[in-house]
């Protein structure tokens, strides 16, 4: 697969088939997920899968648990708003996302295979998150559909536990991405263009160029 | 390029030529940065490009105090190890990763390009490091090397004037990334091999398999 194919597709991915995810996928997901950098090249980091149904069964009802946190916290304001008002472009993408990420919490225990990634001595994200984003690039280049969450952040203390994590080490949890093949196609996610989210040399000052249709696009 | 090859080969790429990099090159990186997603599709990101010699005159001197600051605390010990014992395979690595960081402090103001990323509302950095990620695999594609730089953290008060961010709304500036073509050729990084650093299902248990080679290397 092209790159560009990759880079320009890879959008969450989170209505996906319950068929396992053969090993030698999996081998490429994380071969490519550690070839990212790191600060100092460190390495500070840890990888894991889950495809038990056993630990996926005690993650799920955490995992809604957690949604609902979500939706009843930083999201309230937004979706109240959306709610009041569906028919402006911003709330029906609001609403679409929430109905689509609701249903990755319904439907927890049936995704295929997890991928969990954890760091050291990291606060930005930026030594875990290029190794995060390799890892579902490459499952992208092999079919396979993925979606980052990071709302298991309000039941840190329960998923450690569950995962067996030594909370004496100071790792941190990125985030739990979840894998599985696409029921639906592949394409380009609607996002801003890019002059309206960057500047030239200080802030707000314009580009010099605009970007009018993604420059990558499917065939046909 | 296929997407194997960007992702196995785009490392910190320190050492680049002061040749400026076209206009069409940057539309590609800018262009995939924003296809990455975020959390709740919300983009709430800013990229910045800074190619004005005056601007990158600024932060040069600041960036240099910043990587000072930088060996002085976190790295303090590790480098005492590294120089008590020159020989050990972690401290070359440790002392390679110091020079090339310090050969990048030294010449900051000979990059031809910064590509600044900032968020808002993202406190694991999961919804801004996969658009920058996809922005440095992008310039790979286009021959452009790049190398992740957080160290103006230390500093962040004079580098957020000089950017001139309205700091009253909340933009945390994520990283700088120094981009320019290479003076070296492309290879895939050391990296510590996926048994090490991964599990299956709890912490330390056994993948099942092992990836004693890098699944993809350059042909010849």
């Amino acid at each position: 697969m092209d790159v560009y194919e990759a880079l320009y597709t890879t959008r969450a991915m989170r209505r996906v088939k319950p068929d396992p995810i053969p090993e030698e996928v999996q081998k490429k997901i994380l071969d490519a997920a550690i070839r990212a950098p790191s600060g100092g090249n460190a390495q500070t980091w840890k990888f894991g899968l889950v495809d038990d149904p056993a630990i996926r069964g005690q993650l799920g009802p955490i995992y809604r648990e957690c949604m609902a946190t979500l939706w009843a916290t930083i999201y309230k304001e937004r979706i109240e708003l959306a709610n009041a008002t569906p028919d402006d472009p911003e709330s029906v993408t609001m609403l679409k996302v929430q109905k689509s990420a609701q249903w990755l919490a319904d439907n927890f225990e049936t995704y295929p295979l997890l991928f969990l990634a954890f760091s050291q001595f990291d606060p930005s994200g930026g030594s875990i998150f290029p190794g995060v984003w390799n890892g579902m690039l490459a499952a992208r280049a092999e079919g396979v559909g993925s979606a980052i969450t990071s709302v298991l952040m309000f039941q840190m203390d329960k998923v450690l536990d569950i995962l067996q994590v030594p909370k004496e080490e100071g790792w941190n949890f990125a985030c739990c991405v979840t894998m599985g093949y696409p029921t639906g196609r592949w394409d380009v996610a609607p996002r801003r263009p890019v002059h309206e989210v960057s500047f030239r040399n200080t802030w707000d000052q314009p580009l010099g160029f605009e970007i009018p249709e993604p420059l990558w696009a499917p065939e046909g």
